[in-house]
């Protein structure tokens, strides 16, 4: 990657603006319609660039779920009496001592508002709850548990209640729809979107203050569009960028699949960072053990290489792979019942091979890489626990309690050995609740703005990320960033 | 703190320089005394200025035990057939990820030099060993064992051997003696010393292409010192500026003691990013659980909330400290044998709390906070592999494993509940092997260089770390960064 592609343009560098606007949005995904959905309703003359050749970021290949609560029409009618309180409990809780609580807070407090903002739009969520456990509903249905909010610790340091929303469309098409929709919106506004479009540079004036253009590729040739308000970096993260990953976030690389649009390349990150942008956060990611569906492998147990289990299997899948890139370099089985393993084969999203099977639990440790005694005393120790209906080493809940025999099998989840895990970056520049972007002497520069995973915002752990909570987080970003750039008030010179 | 601090100056706001020198080192702990040293033996004329009264640093404060191998004088005395690719395989097992090859490589071929460099400088170290294990050595021996070589899983990948070298002084008054070599030498070479002298800000020039000189605040008023070949950074880390640990490196706020000097607020890092210049590896640090001496707590086992070990307790104590920071939040104890307490209250550093006495060992159990029956699972495996002379789930090495039983001792170890968990910062300023700073687009910024813990260098994770890595790295990357600046060839205008 060429080193001097991503320096500022100097004001006196610029010998011809082919276009003004108030504000450019930097990249046309959801948390980027959102925000210039918002820089145009309050009267901004907004333009949308990407670099694809049609609409919709990561945000388009998702499912779309958004992580939302506190009481939104669909909880309500679903019969849950979620708060505000109990949906801010629990972000704080699984973002750890790196919650950010005034963007958690006001991500919380603006919820439901940011539901009905959603529906006005147009976006459809069907008044019903979808009760398995699953990495999305494969239904119409409009909410879900996407998160470890039943689970061991939260269930003790937060009131439950689902809070993934997803959208009223059968199968996993909520991202494309949820983009046709926003398009939708861009398009009544009259809003300028240009495709094909790759931003360069940002400009900067002479003093390097404040941010007031952007140098894009167009047509083959370098171009130049001006902003009297400012720019929102809605680029996305950096997954797609190895060479960022392997520098800011390395621990991922042992995940064997980078999960977003080929334009997460970090370059609207690095475009920022150039111009004395901070960014936090950065080893940060989500990653993924999606071993259910079927829900039914969560009565089985994963255990390290030591043959310890590390985490209640009951967790989130995100928690779950959290967790197994923690545990020390080796083997690591999901170990369950031929009974449960049921139609993996033909439902998993995991891919994992099968390690060994057994007519006895002896037979299938005999098998396993790892200590042969403690993996039958886990087995042993589990099994007893199922027995009196608690677990208490890991705090599975009781619903997924089921004695572990025979015939059995044991899937090899070690990381490099077949088993899909899914990752994605979750560090990005550091911005204001508002979305303004900080520099690293913790002054605000002018004129630039930040949301989505370009950004980093409510979500920052991945042993505490929710399915929905990025999709949440960046078109509630977006549109703050949007709506802070429109109403930025510019001294005149 | 005032956020404009550690803003740039313009050469053109200049109106006054007070001063010219071909090299400015800012910070005069270990890798500032170097970095001086090596750029007056290359021709510059050097000024060295410290905030402090004093010269010393961080190094000062520290054993300064070198970590060095590869066949050194001491190491060849004391038997030891050490190998340069020994040393380098068990420095990138042991940074994981995160190792840096190049930067790893040059420091083990280097090492016999740096070793033999530092002992012309008069630094004495005695061709003895202390064989005992240790966190450092309070005999005057020259060589211990002071990482994590002879125990699982870096003893099967690379040989062992002991690299900590330890000054010729009785106690732990190496870092002492250190810095007073250090400052001799700097005073036979007459480098200008300037303490009570606080850098504020770089210097570039108008293009913000190179770094031209320092303001600094010296009797009270601003001065401003410009250089002809650059400005080495050895100010080292930020562990004394908790808003920036809680910004990067959260986690490490578990712990209860930054160990630096109190101008570790990374002041250094924060100039140099004011002029663009590239963080890595923020978000990890040293942590300590040094739970030896007496060696003897090296025979008990540590438990975590749920009742399990989650380590070989023979490795090194930052290992271990790291490791029982990724454990789930709850207690954590060292459970070990009276006998084998011996004379834990006097020569101890833990000052861990005794959480249980037992004696029986159910006795013991029934008082502690986590499961009950899997912390007795947990016992009688332990001691069964003590039977059969091999720990096959920790690895642990048969030195170590001795069967636990009554009249047994729980020590409290759960972060926040007394025990010493010392901490310091392992990220910092991305430098080339030469100690050049790039900036965030990958160039290397002109006129600044940077050393020791203001430096992302070596030593790179917690889990992974070794006495002496710090100052040996420090010491090492000083006097590369030193010469590199004094080589400097800067085209006249």
């Amino acid at each position: 990657m060429d080193a001097s592609r991503f320096s500022a343009t100097l004001f006196s560098e610029v010998e011809h603006w082919h276009q003004t606007c108030d504000v450019l949005v930097m990249g046309f995904g959801g948390s980027g319609a959102c925000a210039a959905i918002e820089a145009s309703d309050n009267g901004a003359e907004v333009v949308i660039i990407d670099a694809s050749s049609a609409a919709g970021g990561s945000t388009a290949l998702s499912s779309a779920e958004i992580y939302l609560g506190g009481g939104t029409r669909v909880q309500k009618a679903c019969g849950y009496d979620d708060s505000v309180d109990a949906m801010y409990d629990y972000l704080m809780a699984t973002n750890g001592p790196q919650a950010d609580a005034a963007k958690i807070k006001k991500y919380c407090d603006s919820a439901v508002e940011h539901f009905d903002w959603l529906c006005q739009q147009g976006v459809p969520f069907k008044d019903s709850e979808y009760k398995a456990r699953a990495v999305m509903a494969l239904t119409d249905d409009g909410l879900l548990y996407t998160g470890s909010e039943k689970a061991w610790p939260f269930v003790e340091q937060a009131k439950p209640a689902p809070r993934g929303h997803n959208l009223h469309v059968w199968g996993d098409n909520g991202g494309p729809l949820f983009m046709k929709i926003m398009s939708e919106a861009i398009q009544a506004r009259n809003i300028d979107v240009q495709l094909e479009t790759r931003a360069l540079r940002l400009v900067v004036d002479n003093d390097r203050r404040s941010v007031v253009g952007v140098v894009v590729r167009q047509d083959m040739q370098e171009k130049f569009i001006q902003v009297r308000q400012g720019v929102v970096v809605c680029a996305g993260g950096f997954v797609m960028n190895p060479s960022m990953v392997q520098k800011y976030a390395p621990e991922l690389m042992r995940c064997n699949t980078p999960i977003g649009n080929p334009g997460d390349t970090g370059a609207g990150i690095q475009m920022a960072m150039a111009v004395g942008a901070s960014v936090i956060n950065m080893h940060e990611g989500f990653v993924s053990l999606p071993f259910y569906p079927p829900a039914s492998l969560t009565n089985g147990i994963l255990v390290n290489c030591h043959g310890q289990r590390f985490i209640n299997e009951d967790a989130y899948h995100g928690r779950v792979g959290s967790y197994l890139l923690k545990q020390d370099p080796g083997p690591v089985y999901l170990i369950v019942n031929v009974d449960d393993y049921a139609d993996y084969e033909t439902r998993s999203y995991l891919g994992a091979p099968v390690a060994a099977t057994g007519e006895t639990v002896e037979e299938l440790v005999d098998e396993l890489d790892v200590p042969r005694q403690m993996l039958l005393d886990t087995i042993n120790a589990y099994n007893e626990s199922v027995t009196q209906g608690h677990d208490p080493v890991f705090h599975k809940s009781q619903e997924w309690l089921k004695t572990l025999q025979a015939p059995i099998v044991a899937l090899d989840c070690t990381p490099g050995h077949g088993a899909y895990m899914p990752y994605f970056t979750l560090g990005g520049l550091e911005t204001t609740v508002d979305g303004e972007v900080l520099n690293t002497m913790g002054g605000i520069i002018d004129g630039l703005y930040a949301a989505g995973r370009s950004a980093c915002g409510v979500p920052r752990r991945g042993d505490g990320y929710a399915s929905g909570i990025s999709v949440g987080d960046a078109t509630f970003s977006g549109r703050m960033a949007g709506r802070c750039a429109a109403r930025r008030i510019v001294e005149k010179n």
